[in-house]
């Protein structure tokens, strides 16, 4: 049995004469390079039975771990056939007759990682779904569940940060770290970015400050920069790296006694450099963190609900954007994904497939 | 006024005028290698008064840190003239009028940090000592404040063990190395020692099994070894380095998921490499600690005096021995602090000022 939500119920035998759905997914059989193993596949999908929810994708993004889990580089490794992505918006069409909290027309997103988004249609459970307000732009829900979090869980777990305290990243142009701004804007904290020199330096800079950046820094201006010793900002006490090499150990130079690095990518694909002295004589420590662990530990936990509610929060009052995006239509997707994985790829821009086009 | 003892008062007239007091000391006016700047020096000692405790030093070890607060190149910084030396096991002479736990004949060691222990004769304060049991030897007295304290408190603080637990460590016959195999033995933790191979590696296998280290392996043996993989033994969660460069990475490689390398030494001067991978996707963490900053911060804190206990405890009772170690004059002194920092001091044998010979 279905239920199409409250106004239009109809029962399963009816709808699926009428519309019976096919999707179109991107799917793979074998791990490669996804401009190669990718295919757009067509499959009719089975009416939603019990707790199921069927749902029209809406937008859903190409994350960097999204290449590398089919590239078999991930340590995720899905199971064959398998269909892309883990990120996405999706709109409701019917619901199993199990269902209780979702009707046709909401716009979900998907709590569980590895359901395989990038596809026009699919079928999920009940419990893999968060309902978030229309409200919400498409661009900001379909890329709320990787980077948004990401951000908001390395400001909150690893150090207690008052307003007036500041925060140091690298890579501060890649998704996490436009995140990470909004964030400490939002709660007051400075944030201190640091890129890399580029020509349009200039124009970069002015996107990071829109986005709440207190200071952004190329990789040179920090190392002769006084923003701490001078005391205009706090020594940071919280840094965040996703680049590795030098430039992770210069932003750990930068942190104050009992201060924690937290890597969150290795762009450079160069390991992070830990001196003797800092590690013992200033107490800096040196973490990881990965999203997709906090999410399986913290499945149904009020602590990953209230984080959904306060991101939602701030992306409905404007206050917490997209990163900067390009949407793309399916059929295009192997470029997409070919840029996706590419060091612009990472910091400049994020490829979002939109699945009205 | 001062007082002698319970059982033998005099009044500090007397007492002065009876046996005043002359110390020698190891001075510095300067940085400097301590052969060169370390000069044996005569001062006669004022009595002690009001909170202050007359002592006779009777064995104070030579640390690599006393060697590096010397040469300059430790983060604490002596007011000259200074005298060399952190730790020792003292007899009380006698006290000041307002001392209340003390009595002359009390073996006591020091609590503070940079008092000056190369020295025959001092006037310490009351609230700067800890009483100590005669029962407990005084090589392991006097070395009881750095090297087993930092053992206890990085096998205490950093991840929640279990007996059956595993403990994985480098430069495992370091004096802190042969800590963390007593205080493992007496815990039911299981201690894998790493060493460098040389030509007694055999003895020095024995040796450290002998105080309880559950496995001894070189560098060689360990990339190779199935100890872990084999099941034998738990994988460890917590490490210990002091090594530094690829044996620091060759130890982290060993953690299970969520473990902890702790550095707490950089003998071969090479800076822990930390690749992305373990720190995102093993949830390693690599932190540092020094027993300096622990003790300052924890002065009079309830968990320091819990840990003095627990070590006396096991020295009195012969499970906790005093680190490989040679008694040395006073006057030998020189030899003894060039010795005291090359690697073979560092990894092989402490040296102890002994002030009765």
């Amino acid at each position: 049995m279905l239920r199409r939500g409250f106004l239009s119920r109809i029962n399963a035998a009816q709808w699926s004469r009428q519309m019976s759905v096919v999707a179109k997914s991107l799917k793979y059989t074998q791990h490669g390079e996804p401009q190669e193993v990718l295919q757009l596949v067509e499959d009719k999908l089975p009416d939603p039975k019990d707790n199921q929810v069927l749902v029209k994708i809406l937008a859903a993004p190409i994350n960097p771990a999204d290449i590398n889990t089919i590239q078999g580089k991930y340590p995720v490794k899905p199971k064959f056939p398998a269909v892309g992505g883990n990120e996405c918006v999706a709109e409701v069409i019917c619901v199993g007759d199990k269902v209780k909290g979702f009707e046709a027309g909401q716009h979900v997103i998907p709590l569980a990682s590895g359901l395989g988004t990038w596809t026009t249609h699919a079928v999920y459970k009940e419990d893999q779904l968060l309902i978030v307000s229309k409200k919400v732009g498409l661009a900001e829900a379909a890329t709320s569940t990787v980077n948004p979090t990401t951000a908001y869980r390395m400001l909150k777990d690893f150090v207690q940060l008052c307003p007036g305290d500041t925060v140091i990243q690298n890579g501060a142009n890649s998704a996490v770290g436009q995140a990470v701004h909004q964030l400490c804007r939002a709660w007051g904290i400075n944030s201190v970015g640091i890129v890399r020199d580029r020509p349009e330096i200039a124009e970069l800079k002015q996107m990071l400050q829109c986005l709440g950046a207190t200071e952004v820094l190329t990789e040179a201006e920090i190392r002769t920069s006084d923003i701490f010793k001078s005391g205009k900002l706090k020594k940071p006490r919280l840094a965040f790296n996703c680049v590795g090499g030098k430039s992770a150990t210069e932003v750990s130079r930068h942190l104050d006694n009992g201060g924690v690095l937290v890597t969150y990518g290795g762009m450079s694909r160069e390991p992070v450099t830990v001196a003797t002295g800092p590690l013992i004589f200033k107490d800096i420590a040196f973490r990881g963190f990965w999203m997709t662990r906090w999410s399986k530990e913290n499945y149904s936990s009020p602590e990953r609900s209230k984080m959904f509610k306060e991101i939602f929060e701030l992306m409905e009052q404007g206050k917490f954007v997209a990163p900067n995006h390009e949407m793309v239509p399916l059929a295009k997707f192997k470029d997409a994904a070919a840029a996706a994985l590419s060091f612009k790829g990472f910091t400049g821009k994020k490829y979002i497939l939109d699945m009205s086009i």
